[in-house]
């Protein structure tokens, strides 16, 4: 059934009409439509453009239809164009022509943008907790490891030892961002477009506001023509998305790389590893570099939008319809990566004797250039001769710890405890100021992250 | 069932499982699946790994569960994890343990990668016809508007008459060329991994010259560790189609534009519009629109696909499984959007009165500039001229051939036949070199463009 | 002049250096580097590794580069590799090796990080007003046309009439949601990178609290590892950039279409209008059309730094340095485009005797069956009804208020004040709820609007 | 100067100059504009427009025109709008009045687009050197290294043992495609817009066909609407510079893993390396992060490029203006990284010992499950035994080559030669089939490598 073949005197052509269908993806909006319908009477009897019967009648029936959608048994039919156009031909078969009095005062355009949001409104809730769900897992490993001792890297080569416990909270701060971005916008989202009609505004005497209210928006649009073609909603959904994906990117990239043979600090359980149909010994992080893969499509779903919005005057055109498909792929993308993700952080095995094993003593030279700082000597001359402590082990094949003190006065270092200050330990505690990777800051960041999770 | 459980201990994670089973995409590759297990048992045969029996047993197996496939009497199973294990399982269940001879030598690397090219290649005709009919039906209508005068624009400003088979003709060669780079692409496509193994090749004695003859490839792939991991037809692929889209667009976009009471060059068929659920009288180019908003869609596929590959080392990540989808996707959003528009574009209204009627005379301005030209003033001096006339009838509110000969000779323009100058007809005939708009020229460019459809 | 160049033996190959080198673009941040510094010194002063005399003259040094660079008088040379090394150069040559003491604790990891937020920050008002500028226009434009009746498509097909107001105050909100995002976004870039060192922390005892403070950050970052790294901020912004893009790419496009000869609603003044260099009459809107291309460049910046984001691991790595020149080029394109909107759309003629030739009666059809509703029609009954005018009149090739109540009654549409109801003023007077057409609605729509700009 | 003010009353808008000028890049396109000038001027002649001495004087000043970009002595002035428009007003302060006569019967449509055609026509064989040259290293270094063993990793796990000229040697491949792109592009490339006029063709007798010889185009372009619009080639050379990024971050990412401390396969010169400003240990392999990092701002230029294009109707629109700076930009990107990294490529250490010391015995599993298969076992069954060994040697903590005879009984492995099947010189040898591992296989592959560069 379509809502206004009328004024046509032939059919659509079957193709054009597959094309047009928007019934495949917009049926995941069913039980928004309805709701925002059985509201929209609400209104319409607030309004006097109803009676109490009719509406009353109305929305029992549509109550029904809900019924039907939760229990999967709603019978679509090829001829329903799209989901609007499925309920309100239901209602005809339970309700008979009084059906006919849905669509007063109401437009598909403002239709399909209500139940968008308002399916996006539900959603980012369910979203959030996945989210937070990683950060309270990331979180409770990083309490077990405080004290648990890793190389960190920078330009992926060793740089300075941190504690495993900040370099998992590290990501713990990413999603903290990307909560507070779909946080934010929720304010940008809750504004209804319902009552502005398929342009102009509605003619009835709606009471905006009260709708708005009655269906947990902020309030009405304050413009029409905007209300009715506004998709930035989806477009900073989308961004949001990929931004996520790019934070679980990098986490999966750290971790693929972590359960390489050659780093060898975690081993992932047998619960979230895969084999090889040709290599009988492979054990494949598969969830993690899916996760990774499926980060480039999310900023492809972004994308694809952001080109689709931008090649558009303003008001509704059909184009628009192209809005629905992106956002649910990506939320279908990060609701089944992220528990996935969070479960095999969990299980897996954190190899602490090997993380500490591959700290170097080179790593500590920015320790041993700063007590030169401490005894005076600028900088940039500390590092100079740090530097050259460096080049002149390496050039005797020897790692810093292994210089002889007559070595340090041929580099020209003396009165420095170089054993105790190429003491990875020692290096952690020292950078205790906030943010820093000493034990104690990160207690005080744990408690810093115990709030938002 | 997996292919490779045997070194676990324990079984993956449900939602793991999930995401990890591609057999809700990939089971579109299924007959290029079974077709490339074939061929390669006769490669084994052909190499002393099976027996004559042994592969007569096995590919008449195969076949059969080809049949079923077509028939669609194929069932999976919640456990097969791809098209690949679900072939094995199927074999297994028809033949026994002889089955657990169809993975000799063969990875699912460069087995998938083998069956993504196959698809392809099968494939690239069917995009090439579909733009080929477009094409068709564009010449077609050309062929029947070569006399048809029309406004051209620049920067949407009417600049100067051309005839519709032009402006029909102009999108036959964006056409055009996506065609081009499709076949250029076919060779790059044509290079056959099978046999390639995991990465480092296989370790039986399989000729891959006669198998990628026998599979239609061109040669077998010159390096392994290339050959599994190059997704580079797929990024190539899903630029063509997104060209492709940016070509519809443009036509769409101009459809839309015609289309409107404003411009009113064209009129849709009651088979290609839908109207409005409010608004009664209105007639919407909803195809257009949408082959337009799609075209956004297929942009980010591109970027999407592109950014997973860029965020790869060499060899096979599991993040290529990401390839699938997009090629798919923009495969179907081509195979739907094209027939459509080119059933649109030969059902609709040209209304040639309105198109002549929106000629102005100012459109002709350059044509006096060029006799000016002919009449050895250079032709800067006669820009100036000519723009001076403009600006002067405008300040009389008057078209520049309502000007009087002392109008003319205020501005300074003299010795020329106005009248005829500024003739819309004659116009178009001037510019008759080659691929110029004047009839003569049109002719040629449709003999060129049947040659290729 | 390099940072580090101590440990090794041979110098960087040139054109090496030349790609590593990122003086070009980051000698943008010179005043924010300097001022970084200047607070630096003062953390290192209080946390008691600088006296007095040694921070007093470094500070005034410091002070005195910072008045270099704002009169152009700084001397960059081919051996700076970047803004932190020119600056620390220089300080050499005013002050001698206490200059070595500028980077302690610090590395170019934290600093350039911090430059480049402190940039955004003083960035965002910039960008903020000149947003503000184009809403002001729009509102004042609007204040003048509360009345002004023009056609409201859907579809790019006449749909409703609208007032001009409505239409321009629908951009009103594009760009408000734009500010929003850019205000949301300063929460999160408001962390302060500094005191982060490479990756674990500074090892001298920084009150970053205090440091924060003195330099307008919110608060320090929480983690030294995600500080250095963290470029979501670029991301966002680059976000927002785009979306603003796409809002100003709409403007541009409605404009493009208003200004044709067959819309003819607006008419760009000389000022901001190009002529053809071959066709003396044209007028072409060059601005919009160039502001309506850039924003697809700047969907490009957007995705070309979230690619190089997804795919790296967490911690710096040197492709971060990819982070400056999209951000720089949106803002660049921003902040000439958008004051060059604003003085075209201020200055334009507005054709509002065209416009209202532009509403056909076919626009009041909702009105009508609106009208049969109130008669007690159920609107899905009505649409139809008035759908069969519709179809009835063109068959007669009439306009709606061209049909005789004959031709009414034939229709079945009885008791109805057709003219009234096809009265474009009374149909926009109608739609009076909150954020309709209706002059009453925009006014209180214009007061919500003034109270942001 | 401008070529077009004449019917302008006021100046254009300072800032909307600003933005609508295009010199500040099209300049780079000089000697092409030029070039175009004097061939045209020649048709000119040819088609009885200009006299001989007309056409002689204005080549003669065009060629010192020439000769003052080629030495930096053309003097660009603020007033010049572009490219085009200095020269042309360059050739009036030359040869007087009779400058006017340059522009006859051309548009700047169709003119720059043909300049933007003859600079990438000349720019594909440099692209095309560049990345030749760094095949040619890749070739170089891989004959050297034919015998030289690697772990070849999937899933960035071990997998099996490849040689090092065989990892070389996929990318040779890939950068093999991109070449063979760019060369399938010159023919769309090569296309000739000049004399299409603004959009309708030119109103002058010229020949294209020997216009577009004397040039160096294949041929002139078949319809002129489509031929001043036409910016595919952009999209197209974008889309391979993309892609030689995805594959040069390919390479990149790589070698960043290989100079880990952990992989510790490379070890860079000290002309490609550089260090910390704080670190004093550190060497980083900035050229290759950069060189990945710059890959996500090829896919960013692509985007926005194809985000404008799809945005337009068809025919000149200015937003077209935009298709240069993505394109010079990608062009400066890959010319200046591909000969850094063929420096630093041919430079860098290999650690031939590293290399084979990190096979470990695990990676010959395969081996051992195809000579099970050889014993004639199906390959299912021989996977899952051998499998079940590896689960047994990570029980017992063992390697494989570690199990005893008994173990194996234990396991269900017999009458194997264990030993040799470990061994991974012998699984090398054993891949020889066309495109495998084996050194035979590689010595053929180089030799087809080498007809390529």
């Amino acid at each position: 059934m379509t809502l206004w073949g009328n004024r046509f005197t032939q059919p659509m052509d079957p193709l054009a009409w597959k094309m047009n269908s928007s019934l495949a993806f917009d049926r995941r909006l069913a039980l928004q439509d309805v709701a925002g319908s059985i509201a929209w009477l609400s209104a319409l009897l607030k309004a006097g453009v109803l009676t109490s019967d009719e509406a009353a009648q109305m929305i029992s029936a549509l109550q029904n239809i809900a019924s039907e959608f939760e229990t999967d048994g709603f019978v679509y039919l090829e001829t329903d164009e799209d989901i609007h156009s499925a309920v309100e031909r239901r209602l005809g078969e339970l309700i008979g022509p009084l059906a006919g009095k849905l669509h007063t005062g109401r437009s598909r355009n403002d239709q399909v943008a209500t139940d968008f949001r308002l399916w996006m409104m539900q959603t980012l809730p369910v979203l959030d907790k996945v989210i937070q769900d990683l950060q309270k897992c990331l979180v409770d490993l990083a309490e077990k490891n405080i004290h648990t001792i890793m190389p960190g890297y920078t330009h992926l080569q060793r740089a300075q030892p941190v504690t495993l416990a900040h370099w998992l909270l590290s990501f713990f701060w990413m999603l903290q961002r990307d909560r507070s971005i779909l946080k934010d916008l929720h304010k940008r989202l809750a504004i209804m477009p319902l009552g502005s009609g398929a342009i102009a505004g509605t003619a009835f005497p709606i009471d905006r506001t009260a709708l708005a209210e009655d269906l947990g928006f902020d309030s009405p649009a304050w413009n029409s023509i905007d209300a009715v073609s506004d998709r930035d909603f989806a477009a900073e959904y989308l961004f949001c998305c990929a931004l996520t994906g790019v934070h679980i990117s990098k986490l999966a990239e750290n971790v693929v790389l972590f359960t390489t043979k050659e780093f060898g600090f975690f081993r992932l359980s047998d619960e979230y590893s895969t084999g090889s149909s040709l290599m009988p010994q492979k054990r494949n992080p598969d969830p993690f570099e899916l996760a990774r893969g499926k980060s480039g499509t999310l900023i492809g779903l972004l994308t694809g939008l952001m080109a689709t919005l931008k090649g558009l005057p303003s008001t509704y055109d059909k184009d628009l319809q192209e809005d629905k498909m992106p956002v649910f792929q990506a939320t279908d993308i990060l609701l089944s990566v992220l528990p996935v993700l969070t479960g095999a952080m969990s299980k897996m095995f954190i190899d602490k004797v090997r993380m500490l094993a591959s700290i170097d003593p080179g790593m500590m030279a920015t320790d041993l250039a700063d007590e030169l700082v401490r005894n005076g000597i600028p900088f940039r001359e500390a590092h100079a001769l740090v530097g050259k402590a460096v080049k002149y082990a390496e050039g005797k094949s020897l790692a810093l710890n292994e210089l002889s003190s007559k070595d340090w006065d041929a580099i020209g270092i003396s009165g420095i405890e170089i054993k105790e200050i190429l003491d990875s330990g020692r290096s952690i505690e020292r950078r205790n100021a906030i943010g820093g990777t000493a034990p104690q800051a990160v207690i005080e960041q744990i408690k810093k992250a115990r709030k938002f999770c």
